[in-house]
């Protein structure tokens, strides 16, 4: 059936079956959605929607014509009006797109009002569907950006939204053999520049497509020399997680031709755009050759299509997506792909944490079926045993505490995602607790993080989640963190004699406010610096951690001077976002159902290779470690 | 460089370094060669040549000027005139494109004439270069259809090779990274359909392209909807033998667009011929879809480029083919490619017998270098031991002496090329031991594929090519054999009560004389059955094979009847041309140097899977039985 005969069907179908009178001015494709427009929608009862969605195998929205809603300026007014002053509205975010107005107040509670009554008021006054939400506690300058971009190229939006809601549903003619396959571009037997290239007969799926920050040149990227990849056949990219090693090349796909969709969570979308345009400032100042421009950034917005964990969406005619937590940084997914009505079911876990941490769940281990899984192997190595979170944490409040004592400062490097926030979450405790008192400092990126992190309550852990939504008890918001507005600021933190913690970024000292840091402080003995990621071959991190006491640098003069280094030097492995191997072979034990093969990539070669024959033997399925470059089907 | 400018330098090369005064016309690239004409080229001496050769690294000709050789014509009255009549030439071949021709004679050395003294005189005589050999004993008709399709269509030919070798020749641009894969459409864990294609960020070249005429529908083909599959980007196809699970689809790709060359031995060009016309006619009698047609088969005749064992030819920018005896059947090769200067060598086995036969030598196993192989796994299974071949032949002459003696008949249904040839040397040996006193009478295609081994006398084995060259003694010349000319021929033999041995096509009683032999034979308990070959299922062959004594059919007239048997079936299998598990075992032990990787395909997916594994655990390397459509990273 072509896409056009599959509308008028719906179209027919809710003339036929919708109890009442329902005025029907347009039924489109939407991206992954089949939108009903309609002049009365509070007609569609969910109970006759869901029936709509289980006839069709379609998700099915029911909106309002655009010609009956109110001006957004006149609505805001009136919601205005009818809530009570109370609630404090902060802001109003009308989505012309879906017909919603987000009321982002501080007491949500009172836009709902007793039974639900005061958001019929206002429903019924400007027609536009209110979802009341809790402000922000920090506001995101990208969130606003963002959502600026959405609201302003709105009608461009809904355009390429229409044009990829044609294409997923364009007819295909399935043939008997189907076959699948994953080519590997990059990220196998690598950590970097992560990019699957998923086949069928029928269509062409990019899951992730990232970039090597740690090197030069044409091994930065995939490798999009592979003799099937074609930017012009793509379906859809799937992007597991805002990593730069996961997502960093998306923009460039746009750049290069691509025209399609991008899916991933919210937080994926919003954290990512953060680091991509990071990693343009960065690249640029550096002189590096940059593979697109920001303009190709805000493309990639556009063209993004933010799905929740856990709902199946169609993508692709024969493929449908569904995301789940993978555990590993806000937003991440493991991304489960449903080829073929029933067929086949191949899951790609991104990069997974299978503990829980401070900050998330851990990630999902049970799937409804499952024949192939592609599995991350960062630690896969038969050594790759990381000491035990609890006593890290009491660890690292030891070693904060005993500095602050002696009245020293604590530096702390760190990526700005995840980490850092986890960090956070242990060091509000440790001061809750007393074990320090001092303010912690952030700079560099970590606030803006931290924002975001606080603008998707849902997706954390159960437990601050419910201090943020339920108890008002924001610990991002303690009062024992300060953000660093300036370079001044930063200036006046280093020359005071105020004990403190400092967490910043880059997390190796490459670059960013950490080495400004580290060249002030390292000098005095009372300090203490923590090292709590990889310290990548070459990087300064990587000598002050191999415990070099002298370290050669150029100054901003161009001569060259040297950096005593006498302050204590610590590392800790424990607060990894991975899995380590014990972690990733009790995955595979969890995982339910078992599939029959099992790839291992984004490793070094000797861990993939590793873990493929420890799980080979445990399990007694088929496990590979592929290289780049090759193709292995699944099916 | 570019094409353009690497002619131009040799050519001044030879114009600053050759003594003497060369009038040089051209020079061309022609298909993988550069070709040097000249009015005088008897001043090019073979070290001269030589000379540019390695110099150039490439494969040089030098040819007379067209406008200085004597018309055909005039020239073969010169050439009759010169040559004694005892000689008795019986054709003179004029191959323009290389300015030779070939004669034909009974007695080559009254061509040669004393010192080669005849030869020289013709050469100044005619102009053209005067190639002597012995008149075939056995005319074919497709050796000489060919030589017809070469000649008449001379002169697009040259343009064709003219192409070839400006392609050949292109400028590329050779990066550092360089990579290469194979992908396997067809014939891996399988038997049929072989289709291998290799790729490097430069080339694309297709080895093998059959199909499996066991089956029906799209399965019958390659997986050409392998996404990195293009068939305009094809630089060579390179054909390992005649068999149509090899070469069946390669007309095919002409017709599909394909306009490049075709790589093999010059007898796998003639039985390929043979054996694609044969699956036509029986495909167009049988109602089947046919993928081509007799002019796509032309057009693959006239993109051929027959290559000799041994010599090296440049195919693609960066890739270096040899061809080696296989041991499998007449002209069977193994594939060896050089890749990038050195850098990489591959070998890819086609189907191989590792022990010498009465035809053939067996398969080469020793390159100069090798770093991955492709080999067959027919009988790669642990049970797959196959029955000594001595011991074989006894048994199969005890059966073809008893049969006699009871003055039976003995039908033997044999595959046309190679098993046929075998047997007709086993037969031939025991009449001239007086182990049997019976005509042979072989029927269908075998007498016109014995004219196409006759002809090559150089590719058989060392003992049969002594006998036909040296000794004037040619085994497929004994008078034991008889051509049946005819149906009424046929009719004769089966009405007659002579005894008799019946060799003919086809081997699984699937069509062609075969059957109707063994409809007129079945219900003679005197006569005898012999399946020298593999029996698939569902064919007529298995049935009789597995001893049904009753076998209803469809006669004529459309009537069912059924079939009476009652002679005796017997079934030996140790005259196969493919190595059997220790000898594929063998053929590893006894390579040189073993390359890191191995690859096994060409057999049901238990054997290739259970080939690799033993393989792995014998000699240590990385082994695997790949799927169609994986594409595996060789470097
Ligand atoms: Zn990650
Ligand atoms: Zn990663
Ligand atoms: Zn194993
Ligand atoms: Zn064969
Ligand atoms: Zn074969």
């Amino acid at each position: 059936m072509s896409a056009e005969e599959l509308l008028k069907e719906i179209k027919e179908y809710i003339i036929r079956n919708l109890p009442g009178n329902a005025t029907i001015t347009d039924v489109q494709f939407e991206g992954p959605e089949v939108v009903i427009y309609s002049k009365n929608p509070e007609i569609f009862s969910n109970t006759f929607i869901k029936e709509i969605a289980k006839v069709f195998k379609k998700r099915i929205a029911v909106r309002p014509d655009p010609s009956v809603l109110t001006d957004p300026e006149t609505a805001k007014d009136k919601i205005l009006e009818i809530v009570p002053e109370d609630a404090e509205i902060t802001d109003c975010i009308f989505d012309v797109n879906t017909g919603e107005v987000i009321i982002e107040s501080k007491k949500p509670g009172l836009v709902i009002g007793k039974e639900g009554r005061t958001l019929e008021e206002i429903k019924k006054a400007i027609k536009w569907a209110p979802k009341p939400v809790r402000t922000p506690p920090i506001p995101s300058e990208t969130i606003n950006a963002i959502r600026a971009t959405l609201y302003r190229e709105r009608a461009e939006i809904k355009e390429i939204l229409r044009k990829i809601g044609r294409r997923i549903h364009r007819d295909v003619q399935l043939k008997g053999d189907v076959w699948v396959r994953v080519s590997f571009l990059g990220g196998a037997r690598e950590v970097g520049r992560t990019c699957n290239y998923l086949q069928t007969p029928e269509c062409r799926i990019v899951i992730d497509c990232g970039i090597n920050i740690a090197v030069e040149g044409e091994k930065a990227f995939p490798h999009f020399d592979t003799p099937e990849f074609s930017i012009e056949e793509i379906d859809a990219v799937v992007v597991t997680h805002a990593h730069l090693d996961h997502c960093g090349f998306v923009p460039g796909l746009f750049r290069y031709g691509y025209d399609g969709p991008v899916y991933c969570s919210r937080p994926t979308r919003d954290l990512m755009t953060l680091l991509q345009k990071d990693y343009l400032e960065i690249a640029e100042k550096e002189g590096k050759i940059v593979p697109y421009t920001t303009k190709d950034i805000k493309k990639c917005v556009k063209h993004t299509i933010p799905i929740d964990y856990g709902v199946t969406t169609d993508i692709a005619p024969t493929v449908k997506l569904t995301l789940h937590n993978a555990g590993h940084i806000l937003g991440s997914s493991i991304v489960h792909l449903h080829i073929g009505d029933g067929l086949f079911n191949i899951a790609y876990t991104g990069d997974i944490k299978f503990e829980a941490s401070r900050l998330l769940e851990p990630a999902v281990c049970q799937f409804p079926r499952l024949e192939a899984l592609i599995i991350e192997s960062t630690y896969g190595g038969q050594e790759d045993i990381l000491p035990d979170r609890e006593k890290t944490e009491k660890e690292f409040l030891r070693i904060v505490s005993e500095t602050i004592k002696r009245k020293g400062k604590v530096l702390i490097p760190v990526f700005g995602i995840g980490r850092a926030q986890e960090l956070m979450l242990v060091l509000e405790e440790g001061y809750n607790q007393g074990i320090f008192n001092a303010p912690v400092y952030l700079d560099g990126m970590i606030w803006e993080a931290t924002a975001i992190h606080t603008a998707y309550p849902e997706y954390l852990s159960k437990s601050i989640r419910d201090r943020i939504l339920h108890e008002g008890d924001n610990p991002f918001l303690s009062e024992v963190f300060k953000k660093v507005k300036s370079t001044n600021n930063r200036r006046n933190i280093i020359d005071s004699d105020e004990p403190c913690i400092i967490l910043t970024t880059s997390g190796m000292l490459t670059g960013g406010p950490s080495v400004e840091y580290f060249k002030a402080l390292a000098g005095d003995e009372r300090n203490s610096l923590i090292f709590v990621g990889y310290q990548a071959e070459g990087t300064l991190g990587r000598k002050v951690q191999k415990g070099w006491r002298e370290i050669p640098i150029t100054g901003k003069n161009g001569k060259s001077k040297v950096i005593k280094v006498n302050l204590e030097v610590h590392t800790l492995e424990g607060f990894s976002g991975h899995s380590d191997r014990r972690q990733l072979l009790k995955y595979l034990r969890k995982l339910k159902p078992m599939p029959e093969k099992i790839l291992m990539v984004h490793g070094e070669a000797s861990k993939c290779v590793d873990f493929a024959s420890t799980a080979h033997k445990l399990f007694k399925k088929e496990t590979r470690a592929p290289m780049n470059l090759d193709a292995v089907r699944v099916r």
